[in-house]
């Protein structure tokens, strides 16, 4: 064995026990009582502490162009950070180039994560600018190893489409064995009540989260649904922030479509009283959906308890405060969109397991395996099998600690949960057999994390209906 | 008193009794034991007989031009079928011609009906055209008695109007008094699916059913109250043909937001089964939302017993099945949409008294007094009250009869109801005091019927709130 | 015409207009623009005022002995208070005297109301004794006109009955065309409460309120309704006080249940609140099902609003505070159990037209018409039409008053609305024609009211299915 | 080691994955790429095949005298028989001997048990007798390693316990780490039932099932979780049959109380198309609740997969039909009511996997893990994990054959599913190490099964709450 990791109290979507476990070339090759470790093998001791899968975020926006500004991490300082939070796998958004393709939007993105990245790392595509073209392009794109497209519904007059296309993307990624992620606000009732807000010179931060209420949020998470259902598609909802909009999830399952929901760790912690701070301090938490009223967190965390959202992700998109976030001071709309937190996400999530709302084995289904499994990174990602590359975390339950920007390690200037205490904390990251975390240090290489080239997605589609009932 | 109706049973949306009802200057004087006659007094004898208020009919397409066919009716045999079916009262839509304006096309829709109508009418105005122009003159309908806008969802590249100017529209009218009227279905899903039967040569009449499932109509049924809730704004959903659509209606209530819905009376008997007949007979069925499958009607039934729907209507839009439907023999989406009923909509719902799923004053509620309450009508119009008009309609409920297309006053060539045996029937018919139909034979005079200036319509808006529930 | 009220503003269930109402021999004989008076005519004159129907309270307990005190109004000083109140009819609940039978209770209820009553009345009777001689005197009752009985789920070890009891007597009533009403709290868990609370030294009023939860009646009207489902009954559920108990409702009705169902005025007003005052005030609120949370009258008025509840009573059971609640000074479970309301009924519910939650129409419709309806007092009682009992009130809906007890009519020694501000009140009010309140002074005789034989109810069962959907 | 299994596709709850599988002592010891053999290594070939947690069935009775009849199998055969079908582990109710205690009831049951099982088993206790004395003894069942009591709302006059016992045997439970199941039928309204068919003379087996309709059980269902919530404690609905049911349990779950459900594998595949056949034939499927109608597989399915149904068990309660259930040929009441199933059930629910409903790893989930940890006996049981015990079924999900009673094991005289095609088989059962059943042949020895001595339950109670949200 090259690496034997003894005494750990092992963590998987299902089970928890004691045992060691060896690797051997990066992969899990054996988990035992006891495993013989031989004059080159490494050995780590757990004893005390939990040895879980390495973290899968499967939604961070690392190196992407915005429109009001750029986000500030590469695909180093977000990988570095990712890891640092035990995350050893990520899906990064790779955005349609206005006027290119969707390929050579892909080539463009990996020449800039390639030499970088220090985890592994697979992407989405997002479909921005659906020409018949790009609509001709998606049936190429799981031959690159993309098997999930993105396409948003709000957003209008940029990467906003109509429910024509996004019919069209949801039967052409079912067809190609994709999935479609969705942005589910309707864009066209945001406009309208920015614009009633702007006609009254309402413009602080606030009036960011007014204009995009829950309804905004459910009534597009209600409409992606039934488009999914009309095409006989499967569908994943993103940053699920709001019960009504959970409420909607939960009908589209319950009447038989295969609809996946996922929240963002901030959802859990972060509610609208942030705006009730003075001077610009709101404008940090400026992202989509907006922060929440305060009885809303609880139903998500019941909603993850429950099995009806399935996974957790970051939502990464760091905006610097100064120089970036400030520039819509006086007006929202100027506000570039999102807020870091890839590598505050999974010690997020444990504080449900600290406070008894979720099992340790949840929280692996919500923050590796079952986002793994989705999005076609399982059985290499996502769990700890033998045979699955090894990629764990091993993570201290009793430390207590506060989080604060200093700490933290992208490049970006803040954390939303600065001064937060937290119990729980990741001690050792391993990636494929590699430790790159350790005592607090990065000990990885630059570039060292591969492209994942992920698998079509086995989503159970029923052949197609022709008779829906009537 | 002019006229003196004795004996009759009296039924409205509240109450039966066995009284005399008096006329004066065409509105109802004195309701008593006993109204005692003087020389110049005619009498009609209702002993045995219902006394309803003439029913008011707030959906119909007379003299419209259309893209695949002009509906057959003027407002001369229109309004002449209207009254040998019980109504009275109608609100026809007014469809804006392309390129002029709302204002010019009322006055030009005033200039066809004026002459011919035999029963008083209102107008809609359907907003097809969405310019500024357009959105502007709105505010001017309230002054010309049209208190009430019609938009479609459906109908892509020719009616449909995206999201943003429905919630415009909807703030536009809660500002002036008036009331948005909804066709929901959401025209880009049909539309795929009309181009995915097509591609596949599935062109026969099924597949206009079938690329308009239920789910497209509650999808777009979900969104419009969405919309109006977000623009705290009053909506009436018209046609609704399904329990899925239903159910978001249902749930649009509870929530607080202030929708109406009506069905049409042909979704309480007709069902997908008309598809089955051989040959193009299925075409005379062409009607949109299409004919449901055979669960349905109950659900709809039942709704309406409940008060879920609080509207009957007839979307009489004719169209002569030879030389009209009949040119999509070949492929559906060549056939004229739409299907007669304005003679049929009463007797089709009285059916629901003689089932024991309604009682008399629920019928009276539905195809007169809310309509009539609901759209500024009320209470001139819709009930018998001292003080309204006499519009009145003599029902003998104890009649068997076969409906036939020869029996009915359309200029259309069909019924959908050929060879139905109902129960109960209008025998006398009387508008403003005036008998006009009477032993099956129209009485009235071409161009009596007055155009109806309505009042705004006293939905209840809250004070629009800032902070919605977040 | 013995009587003409002038002027006035007419509101019925459905309608509202001027006119004349011509009074002869105590029913209305007509109803008309102007109505000539004769000699010995008695002329009101309205203007400015709404003619509404009398009120119809189907919920009173007026002399009725209990376990803890008997109720302090008897037939004289209740009937007067509830004329006071603007209401013309009542229906009290006739105990089972234990040990003896169902008509028994019945000829000693009526020897103590037939002499004292001032408006008419009728009686529900209770059944509390349930031996099979008692289930066997169910189907006599229709014939005495009595044809609604009541059971109790609550009260263990004094009235309350087990599951094959109601179901016995839900079948019995259905079968003889008489309605069940039903107390809906689970006894068993309230005594588990209770028990639970008294060993832990809790005994306060608050407790009182806290060992009857909103479960508690929601899980006995869930199983109500189950029950009646089974038996193919009719059933109303008295007193719903909280959303819960009231969503078992609309699933009942959503599922072809013929359920009907009131809540009292109190829940329209009183919350959980009470219980904070300091001393023993508390006391005065103990009353079943209790006061609840802030967030449920709300969730009342929708309802009514809605009209998915139909009926609102006063569940008017009046106990002194000094001398009758304060026996419980020191344990809640001795406290006698109820409150008075027959005066403030209407008064309470007509704010909710103050306020914009009601119509006036929606207003008469729940306070007399459809309780009228649904105990078989319709068409003499609960409207305005020719051949109805001239049972009235002249209404004042532009006086503001406070409510105090100095005020009122009941023999109880407090009001649980002192000193509430109210708008609008009733200044005359009619029996058969006589007037019998006039400027705040009772002007009727003692023992004018008379008993109301009420007919067999027509709810609506469908012919009992063999074979239940499986 | 003892023991090596190579080269299976090793599938747990949550992982699948090549490995081979080492047993040591009775316990899995290591799970690796590749485990070296010794010379006293026994060792299996699992190519191709899958190798599984042997089945944990939660709901037996064996060895169970009846009112009607006892059942067939003891423990010996009833054991044999599940090991056929790839049960590892039982849990068998433990019936209260009428006028005995619950602890001397259990001792007796030991006796029975001990000598014969040849797996391991548990057992739960049937609280039929409530007395004080009973409920007393609930607090030491634990400490027997009996941590779950079974309570029946139906059967009554004989196990059918009141809700006040209800309540305090949820609350006894909790107090002591155990839970309690739920038999959820009301047997008020099944006894009023079946009155009355039996006096319309209604007595075939058909009646069986009418008069336990859907409504029955749903009621009682949405009763016991009302009682649980109250209560402040967890519950487990046992067998749930019909979407109806489902319904409460989902209600209940997303109002945040602890309530767990398991369906049975026959409602996965019998309806009541079986009392269609003619003669007694339908008098094999008078079990409860009964089958239902044909849509209800599809709801039962639906909720395995989606996870609000949690566990599959067999209600295994083997009556002959010759001299058993044959007693009731001519009065349904005198059947005695139960079903085989024991070994049948592994194979009904892989039927599941065969058709694309659910996946290998929800199969496991629902067979063995999620009942092991309901129940107190992971990971001991129910899962491939190192350290727990080997009891593996080694499954072929390949072959294709025909249930037939005579290739079955247990004593009765026929099963439900005779001539039913199915796929998939278990072919090696492993228990503690031992192979068990190899080759359709049984090689384990009489009695080597051993009690399972459970620990506390750990279903999260929050803390109770006084004040109920009122």
């Amino acid at each position: 064995m090259d690496l034997i990791i003894k005494n750990g109290t092992v963590v998987t979507a299902s089970d928890t026990f004691v045992a060691d476990i060896g690797v051997l070339n990066g992969r899990i090759s054996a988990i035992a009582d006891a495993i013989e470790a031989d004059s080159r093998t490494k050995i780590i001791d757990a004893a005390g502490r939990l040895v879980m899968p390495g973290g899968v975020d499967v939604h961070t926006h690392l190196d992407t162009p915005g429109l009001l500004a750029d986000t500030e991490d590469d695909f180093l300082s977000g990988t570095i950070a990712a890891a640092h939070g035990g995350t050893t796998s990520i899906i990064n958004f790779c955005p349609q180039i206005k006027g290119s393709g969707l390929l050579e939007s892909l080539a463009e993105h990996r020449r800039r994560a390639d030499p970088k990245a220090v985890i592994d790392f697979a992407l989405h595509s997002i479909v921005s600018d659906p020409s018949e073209r790009t609509l001709a392009e998606l049936s190429s794109l799981p031959g690159e190893g993309v098997t999930s497209f993105k396409v948003f519904m709000a957003y209008k007059g940029d990467t906003m489409v109509d429910d024509g296309t996004l019919i069209r993307v949801l039967d052409e990624a079912q067809a190609n064995g994709a999935l479609v992620m969705v942005h589910a606000e309707n864009g066209e009732a945001v406009e309208f009540l920015r614009d009633r807000f702007a006609g009254e010179g309402k413009l602080s931060p606030r009036y960011h989260a007014l204009s995009r209420p829950p309804r905004v949020e459910a009534e597009a998470t209600a409409r992606a649904i039934a488009l999914a259902e009309l095409a006989s598609a499967s569908i994943y909802i993103v940053h699920v922030s709001c019960g009504e909009a959970l409420e909607e999830v939960i009908r589209g399952k319950r009447r038989g479509v295969d609809v996946h929901a996922e929240t963002c760790a901030h959802y859990l912690h972060i509610t609208d009283a942030v705006f009730d701070t003075p001077g610009f301090e709101g404008g940090k938490y400026v992202f989509t959906p907006p922060p929440r009223g305060s009885h809303q967190p609880k139903l998500i965390w019941d909603a993850l308890a429950r099995g009806d959202l399935e996974v957790v992700s970051s939502d990464h998109a760091p905006y610097n405060f100064v120089g970036g976030k400030d520039i819509g001071r006086d007006d929202f709309r100027q506000i570039p969109n999102g807020a870091p937190g890839i590598e505050e996400r999974m010690t997020l999530v444990w504080q449900g397991v600290a406070n008894g709302q979720l099992s340790p084995n949840r929280f692996v289904d919500l923050v590796a395996t079952t986002p793994a499994k989705i999005f076609g990174l399982y059985p290499c990602k996502g769990t700890i099998a033998v045979g699955s590359d090894a990629d764990l975390v091993i993570w201290n339950p009793d430390i207590t600690r506060r989080l604060t920007r200093d700490d933290l390690h992208s490049a970006v200037d803040y954390t939303m949960f600065e001064g937060m205490e937290v119990l729980g904390a990741p001690e050792t990251v391993i990636s494929r057999g590699d430790v790159i975390v350790q005592g607090g240090a990065f000990t990885g290489a630059t570039g060292r994390g591969r492209y994942i080239h992920r698998g079509t997605v086995s989503t159970s589609r029923p052949a197609r209906q022709e008779t829906q009932r009537s």
